[in-house]
């Protein structure tokens, strides 16, 4: 038994479907022990939107350290974290025309969750949230009772209120508006639905499945919100920082939430850091009020500033995101088309895509597959059925091009092996029945 | 207005306590852009237990870059990882028989905290949890609950539940024992008080005001536990890693806690790790259950095992740290002797010592005025009573006893003030007196 | 002021409705002190199905009485309460073919709803229940935590969880398919709505504004418990007992929920009466675990017996029902017809009919207006939009024709007086124009 | 197996102490179908203090009747209650000078509990309340928070929150100032436990054991509550209308509550009726928003009217009742002192005392001989170690001292069988040990 077999709590999961010790990572490639490379599809599960040990940010944080700039800072101001206000303010909410104050919150998303919820709680003294159909928001407590899965909800140990889940959009199908449903049930006094301090809601959702809310739902729900005086939260964990297209993943609809959500690859570099924006009317914060130890790491500030100097100063980046995101549609609808059997629907926007399949069993087998063949790649969906692409928005469109290679091979495999199976199960059930009328 | 007043929450604090803008570190000492130097007694609220970049540590990490270490692995399998987990099984667990699985979780206190609560409550399938008054464990939903201050408390805009808090070590005064209250409570099946799946407790409570629990107390609460089948869960996110004097914080009380909980110092170079230990018999969690984006943040897994090499596989730091907790408690033993006037208190254990003053206001003038002197230190307690003394446990004693003497200095200039005050105002209140007989 | 308005809380709300004191009653005819009659179209909010004083009833109360009969028994045995048992098994049960145990609550319908509930997660373990849009089961706690209406949730001052409230039928509209949704909701292990003890549901909604649910409706909900393993409580405190047609609100949809809550009019006779029915499978509760004095109102037992006996014994009554609803019907769409300006929509079934408003406004006039003819009724629904006729099922066909017709001349009036007001109105402001061009 | 057995829930409690079928009643004495007479000291369980069938009151009952008085009246104006709000203001109020408005909430004890919780919640915008340890307070879900019997709480089925339950008078021996323990506990921002909305006591807990708070106690927590700005409750239901040797039980004590619920024998002829005294300015109540169908049990206000007016508009009946309570005092302590091998403590006051047994099961094998003997009685406390006289305050001393004399044959019964048994036992185990060292 190893060490992990041994003394690691059973809770590890990714190191299931990864049966291997990884020891270096450069860009979207990631090598083992034994020296095998495997391109890399799940990138920290959106953390290493700019690839693994970038250069660039590999240089910063080492000067940093060469320096002893202050590594921990808890929430006291230092020349990393005021350089990275600046370089956030200037690259990422001025271009954008964003007027919001930033709240750096414990390192983790789920932290910046409790916090998001909390002050919209605060300033609007309600306690009721919306929180959406298949929607994931992290498993601290508070931040719990807003995700949708049953297997991290049951882990609660305790109930999980305050919250009303409502239909994402597309939920019940195409026709059915569920903004108008939700406005219904919040117009009317008898409803049973608490007027609710804030509604929150990822743009794509990346751990429900791949599921995108169209520009026009955005743009209906931010008006919901202001007829209702009801705080929009727009949780960008995973789908901001460039993932879904843009810095944003609500840009192209036009809004301006009330509060916004941020890590994963905020720091740019797997760094642990997170970041809540939020109107500056809002910030009714006392002093010290959520605190929490690590919340000024600032190495991270320094990858952080770097990674926005580098990659949003202009817009060079979002054309080449642009370009792979095509690529990947076309591949994508490509293989959709190529294995008819599968029953494949195309998910997803930006460099957050992928495949669902009927059959969930064959997306789970899928990634074993490509596992094997060299590829790391996860699923997602209430049922794991969509198998979902999270390269490195660096990644050469080369290796890109190569990984696609490898999921369409581990696609096929895994569709040949299955139609066969079935075949066989036929024959089977046929030879039973013949078997039956002859004895 | 400079732009930590314009862009930063109002929640931040510490900058307030300390108005200035930090650049570099080196072991206890801060320096700021104005390349002023400070003794630092905060050390990151007992976060940088080694000083500011350690050179070994540092040196370290940035080999670990230099040679593409994996940065950001979610929970997958790499070689940091695996040195960690031999090197804490090795140096830590093993020379004190402690047999644990290791759960690494959101590299935060507070998630460490949701962890353990909701691994008690599984297990038992209880949902209450017995929490102290005066304890810390956090602000998020469910970490918050057990937290006692109001301050945290009221910011959480929904109710606290499944949290019954019952009196500390010493609450109601030496003689009266607490733990035979508690009894009392859990026997009485009409008490009100829900048989609690585990008691959570701070050997020593940093934010609560240096309040120390005996071992006697401590031995008591774990056979109280075992009596009526409570998990004990021991919060050592402050209190351990050495900084009460030991590694874990309950080592000389004897007992075996069920599940301890470990963040702050334990990646040693003050970036963001959290572990929860458990008896292999609790290990009941599902792959997965209890995720977070960087549960794996391998740079702190490469300082932590270089700390934990370097600090804890002879008994020399031990030794030393027992040394320089004398030298504390003996200066501050003649503090509380020296300033009759303040009605000073000693408190704490290891190097977490303090003194509490009768009225906290002017515990708040001694840090300030112990900053403009240049010493970094803070005050604690439910009323902010305490003035805290964490320094690095690897500070120098020369520097320790300079810090001393600054705070010495800033102890008796607040004192003097305050007779001054008091002074004056008798005499204004005997001038008033005089003046009215008069006319 | 009056002793009311001195010494009475102001949660008094009927009496602002009808402001005189009323002090003797006859089937549908209550009195006031000077002697003015009313005719009841408000029954003790369905609580008199057998009028006022029914002289059958108070004989058999009186003599009860008289005999010294036990008239409070806590939950010992007594004749009386084996007297009902007996009674109602051999009229209710028995020929409805359903298998139910008998739990006496505390006697108010909010307390029957408790048990329900309390018994619905103690045999299932789950704590999540499914209440509908509009519904209303009480305002105790957990009953309150069920019920739609914001004044009454609001009055909690603590949070209400463990609650999803649903879409009732035709919620979103008859197009609408609102079981179908539940199932998704239900199905889905992503949605964030946790797999309920029990779905409640009120087969009309009496204070919700008389919604009904189609015989369909219900039958589909019952298989969609049934297929998710829920336990299916209809409460039937309003529509129970004849009102809405026959004794119970649901037999016509041929299902057999697990779990009947009845109250109101049980007693037949206004005194304080309840019941909560349920599988014998599901009996799990320990002696005692639901206790409450006054459980056994053994004078109400008494009359209940009587009624049961009088009333259910053969299809007379239930014949007389139909004729009764049937004429109600009739007379509303003819209502609905006459007074086009009003946008009225015809509602209910059994004696439990109405007609909705589009202007709440208005349908509270009519009230108003027809208490002053003589005629006491009230609105229902979330916005007060619904003029509902509970008359006794006993009420002579005159005395309903009668009531009818002061309602009717109730609508005129306020219907007249609403036009007039505007075209007033639109002279006005046509004035106003004037004016305007003129100055 | 009997209609009970068969169709009635396995909730029912007092038919398994009482295993007969009780017919009539008269004053203290009731008769079984078999004509077996009994006296009765449990008395609806404190809802019979003017025992059973009490002529005046059901004179008063009949005549209502006979002249069609409204039975049933929801929150309307009537003769009835009118009646009763001024009898309640002249008699009661006004000689006690108490200044308090009336709420009429759903005719149990819970409802008045739920009504006064809200109530308190919603004036001080706190959602904390504090309840004491053994307290009983109800079962439906806002009152069993308070209650702190774990074999209802554990029926709930959902969490229990926002209630600290706190020490009660002598809980922790006569020594522990509990109202010192509790004043620090709320003074300390930090203590964890929420600043309340209320504290709810009753001055004796009847269902917790006849744990008596002192007068001073009550002062003092009183005192407390006015320096808090907490909101004091007396729960006077079971306690209250004489009970306890005065109409309050507070009155002695010479506070002045906020809130005082009572019900049980309020009606004074065990007809549901409940009832919330609060002081004028705490009435913000919104019309209608704590309703409920039996909030106007017309029956109950005739009978309370008459109540009053029989008993309490003099002296008279106090006076006997202090004969009385003096009369049981001194026959208990008899008692005490003539079984001192089972160990008995006297409590309790007024007409609510009795014995605690140092064994609970003797106790409950005490009222199970007193049955068989012709005795009602019941056994309380959280281990059911406590046999509890409750008779009618209208008992004849003849008949109390029957029931006494009653009383003592069943403890000698039992205690002369204990002593048996454990002689036996003795010898038992001296043969066990012969044989072994003979074997």
């Amino acid at each position: 038994m190893n060490i992990f077999s041994r003394l690691e709590s059973e809770v590890r999961g990714y190191i299931h479907s990864f049966p291997t010790v990884f020891k270096t990572a450069k860009n979207a490639v990631l090598v083992d022990e034994k020296n095998k490379h495997y391109i890399d599809f799940l990138a920290g599960a959106g953390t290493l939107n700019y690839g693994h040990n970038n250069p660039v940010l590999k240089q910063a944080a080492i000067d940093y350290l060469m320096q002893d700039g202050i590594v921990h800072g808890l929430d006291m101001a230092t020349s990393a974290k005021k350089a990275f206000i600046e370089t956030f303010e200037q690259y990422i909410l001025k271009p954008r025309a964003l007027d919001y104050k930033l709240q750096f919150t414990g390192p983790t998303g789920t932290n910046a969750v409790e916090a998001a919820i909390k002050l919209a709680r605060n300033v609007t003294k309600r306690h009721n949230i919306i929180a959406f159909t298949n929607g994931f928001h992290g498993v601290s407590l508070g931040a719990l009772s807003l995700t949708g899965n049953q297997k991290f909800r049951e882990a609660a140990g305790v109930e999980l209120g305050n919250v009303h889940h409502a239909a994402y959009a597309g939920y019940f199908g195409d026709d059915v508006d569920t903004i108008a449903m939700l406005d219904k049930l919040l117009t009317d006094r008898s409803s049973g639905v608490d007027l609710p301090a804030a509604i929150i809601v990822e743009c794509v959702q990346g751990e429900g499945g791949l599921n995108t809310a169209s520009m026009q739902w955005l743009k209906k729900l931010s008006t919901l919100c202001k007829q209702h005086k009801i705080l929009l939260i727009v949780d960008d964990i995973q789908a901001g920082c460039g993932r879904s297209g843009s810095f944003f993943s609500f840009e192209k609809a036009e809004i301006y939430p009330d509060i916004v959500t941020l890590s994963k690859s905020l720091s740019g570099f797997g760094l642990p850091m997170s970041l809540v924006l939020f109107k500056p009317s809002l910030d009714i914060w006392k002093s010290g009020q959520h605190n929490g130890t690590f919340r000024g790491n600032n190495l991270a500030f320094v990858t952080a500033t770097t990674a926005i100097q580098k990659f949003w100063a202009d817009q060079k980046f979002q054309t080449e995101l642009a370009q792979k995101s095509e690529l990947v549609s076309s591949r994508l609808r490509h293989i959709v088309q190529k294995f008819p059997e599968a029953e494949l629907t195309h998910r997803g926007r930006g460099l957050m895509q992928g495949v669902a399949f009927r059959n969930p069993d064959l997306a789970d087998e899928v990634t074993t597959q490509a596992f094997n063949l060299g590829l790391v790649i996860e699923t997602s969906g209430s049922r794991g059925e969509v198998v979902k692409l999270l390269p490195p928005l660096t990644i050469e469109n080369e290796t890109l091009e190569k990984g696609i290679d490898l999921l369409t091979q581990a696609i096929e495999q895994v569709v040949q092996d299955d139609t066969h199976a079935k075949t066989l199960s036929t024959q089977s059930k046929s030879m039973n029945k013949l078997q039956g009328a002859v004895s």
